[in-house]
């Protein structure tokens, strides 16, 4: 096996070395000078074709690669893109303009958008509700714990940044990644387990307290920056919660009176792909709302996900046709590696050499990993594994990654509140969180295993 | 029926009129003010995303509005679109910025690309060897015809144009569109008739030999336009015929190599997603060395499509993976509508008020009509249908319009091969051959049963 992960990493570097080649052979501007001698005039769109090439490919063999190595295949995606975004350190600038492709940047941005939209779409508004307590208290103390160490550290290795700066960090490292906690669980087999669903359901509530404390960050940083510098008024920021918390209720009262009669409607119009395009309609049209009120695109197609309950469009699978959720994963497929792989390009590596943003990295690390173990503290039942459930709110994922490109477009003073340096230190520890996750998480509930076993075994013993 | 069907135009027309109302009530730029004052700095996102939200619906309910009257979708997303991009004219413009999106024109032009793909997938090269002299001599028949028809009725109404534009017209009403036969087909439930697939056999090789002459006829034009202005050299045409043609030959010969080992390969890749990123890898590749040998990516798309072989992915399937087909329709049931909306928005209604350009549609129209109908010279058989051949060869659809809007960025002197006018003609032409094919076909097949059964009867009868 390790031989054919090798041939794999042999493979790819040797169509990166084909395409150096090509590109340094015909020049900076071969591929220009080829396109206006064929005249189609369609440049940008072959533009676009190289660049989806390159990112699909690094994508499905970076994605390879770790998870033979039981690791999630983001991180592959990831790692890929690191490397071909760093590509111009050894001479090679070939990949320089898919950085600054606006299209590009658009298409992952629907990435993500599409991505968070399959993600509610595993729960459902009442699952939500379901979930209780224990889910409701692992969350809150998986969120406000890992804030104030995030917040305390950057203090500590940033001082000279804004306050505004610390508490974006701190907020960095709030929200556990449901898409990756639930692909390790399954990965391992413990998708049905008491922890997993604890898990799960917390990392539910969580991603909304993030996608909440990153609706309001965000815009008591807006406020502050365009003028108001004197400080923001609580009243400012009632409204900025006001406005988050009213947009999910707004869109799951509406969204519970509204959609039935819309995917009711589109059973009745002729076509083909209405349920997938309807689906498609009600993400966009959330995300849009979301982005108009203020808040971040994603949490509207986060909530849209959320309120799609599968009564509504129950008479289209009746009829014969594909779930919404076999409808929708083609176009993940196609467009959710393009967000990460595009999001591991713009990791500037040498940031990396400043040993101040490596330490900053990894006491950042330390302190993500640590503030989900006070989790572990909402648990009371002694039947439960408590310490799997803290291991499991580990891994930041896609939304920590999120947080940091909207971080790295927020102006404040001048400057972007995440700066190249604290963007590579943010990514850092997503990577080294989801890295850390898979084994650890294992190791305990597989230790978990054996206890129950042994308790079980001296139990039947004493019958 | 009819009932239903107005309510959808009224549904329609209300949604154009809020958006309306909400465009002039907070004037042209409401949207960038609120997305200022919001500061989540996404705003070409929330651009994208309101467009894709119009054209969704532009197309879901155009396209329900065709089916309802046995008319192609495709009809309905066209017309919808021409409403939406010529608001203007009643006094909205708040569809206007679609018009010049960089990133919508790329994503209807990926749609174009995942559409020719699709359509390849249809057929394999082994059936297309298969369909032998007669579907081969209706194809060359209805390329011939229609193309010099065309260029005599560009030369007639259009005599101050250069040669080149003649030519070009005459290589827009080549083209039989292979999807929307098929389509038509289904729909009346005649997929599986013997004229069924002599017609698509024949809208395969069609499609083949309209995109050569397209090749040739752009590469003339470009070869013209660049300097070499005193007319272009046999060996220069024969060079791009050449390329054109080793492009597909070399696609051929190269997939059926390089194909098996690049699915094998791929099949023993964890991670999910394999088959379709590996088949949109082999489609993004031969679009984009289509576009660097100087054709059109869509030829690549196509001949990518041609080229996949079930028995290359049968794994994947083996393993209880989605069909490629299945997970292809996803994609394009999100994409394609875009490029076809798309297309209806640039149709420029003013120049629908010259009268000669009216007329020139019409004959245009006539001349692609009645071009196609020699096609029923070159069957022999008396069993079959010779007119509903003729008369199944009628549309021109997808392939037309492309056409048409490769001619509108092709320069020539100065000015676009295909300008305002001309391509609100092509439109017209390609509006009026898909609108006219439905009830024809229909009515030459059922009439050809009735004479057949008929016949059967008197034969029973003789016995």
């Amino acid at each position: 096996m390790r031989l054919l992960t090798n041939k794999r990493l042999v493979i790819f570097l040797t169509l990166l070395a084909v395409y150096a080649f090509y590109s340094l052979a015909f020049g900076a501007t071969g591929i220009e000078a080829g396109e206006n001698e064929s005249g189609h005039g369609a440049s940008p769109v072959l533009d676009i074709l190289l660049e989806l090439i390159v990112i699909l490919l690094a994508a499905k063999l970076g994605g390879d690669l770790f998870e033979r190595f039981k690791a999630p295949s983001v991180l592959g995606e990831l790692i890929f893109g690191i490397i071909i975004g760093n590509l111009h350190l050894v001479g090679f600038d070939g990949f320089e303009p898919f950085k600054h492709n606006i299209t590009l940047e658009i298409l992952s941005e629907i990435g993500v958008i599409i991505l968070l939209f399959e993600v509610g779409l595993e729960s459902t508004v009442k699952e939500m509700l379901k979930v209780g307590v224990a889910s409701f208290m692992v969350a809150v103390f998986g969120v406000i714990a890992p804030f104030f160490l995030g917040w305390g550290v950057a203090i500590l290795f940033i001082p000279d940044h804004s306050i505004y700066v610390h508490i974006f960090i701190g907020a960095t490292l709030t929200a556990t990644s449901v898409g990756i906690t639930a692909r390790v669980l399954k990965d391992i087999g413990k998708i049905n387990t008491k922890e997993a669903k604890i898990i799960l359901g917390a990392a539910v509530i969580d991603d909304i307290l993030g996608l909440v404390i990153l609706a309001v960050v965000t815009g008591i940083i807006t406020a502050a920056a365009s003028g108001s510098s004197d400080g923001i008024s609580s009243g400012a920021v009632l409204w900025i919660i006001a406005k988050a918390v009213l947009f999910i209720v707004g869109a799951v009262v509406i969204g519970g009176f509204v959609l039935p009669r819309f995917f009711k409607f589109g059973f009745r119009l002729k076509g083909q792909g209405v349920l997938l395009s309807f689906s498609l309609l009600v993400c966009f049209l959330l995300a849009y709302l979301a982005g108009e009120v203020g808040l971040a695109p994603i949490v509207g197609a986060f909530a849209a996900g959320l309120i799609m309950e599968e009564v509504y469009y129950k008479d289209f699978t009746d009829r014969g046709e594909h779930q919404l959720e076999e409808l929708i994963k083609p176009i993940s497929i196609f467009l959710v590696p393009i967000f990460f792989v595009r999001m591991g390009m713009m990791v500037d590596l040498t940031t990396f050499t400043e040993t101040k943003i490596l330490g900053f990295a990894a006491v950042l690390t330390v302190a993500a990993i640590l503030g989900k173990q006070v989790c572990s503290l909402a648990i009371f039942d002694k039947q439960i594994n408590r310490f799997a459930i803290g291991l499991g709110m580990i891994p930041r994922g896609e939304v920590g990654l999120i947080f940091a490109s909207i971080g790295a477009k927020l102006m404040y003073e001048g400057e972007p509140v995440i700066v190249a340096s604290t963007y590579s230190a943010v990514v850092i520890m997503v990577i080294l969180t989801t890295l850390v996750t898979p084994p650890v998480l294992m190791i305990s509930l597989l230790r978990g295993d054996k206890k129950k076993q042994a308790a079980a075994a001296v139990s039947s013993n004493k019958k």
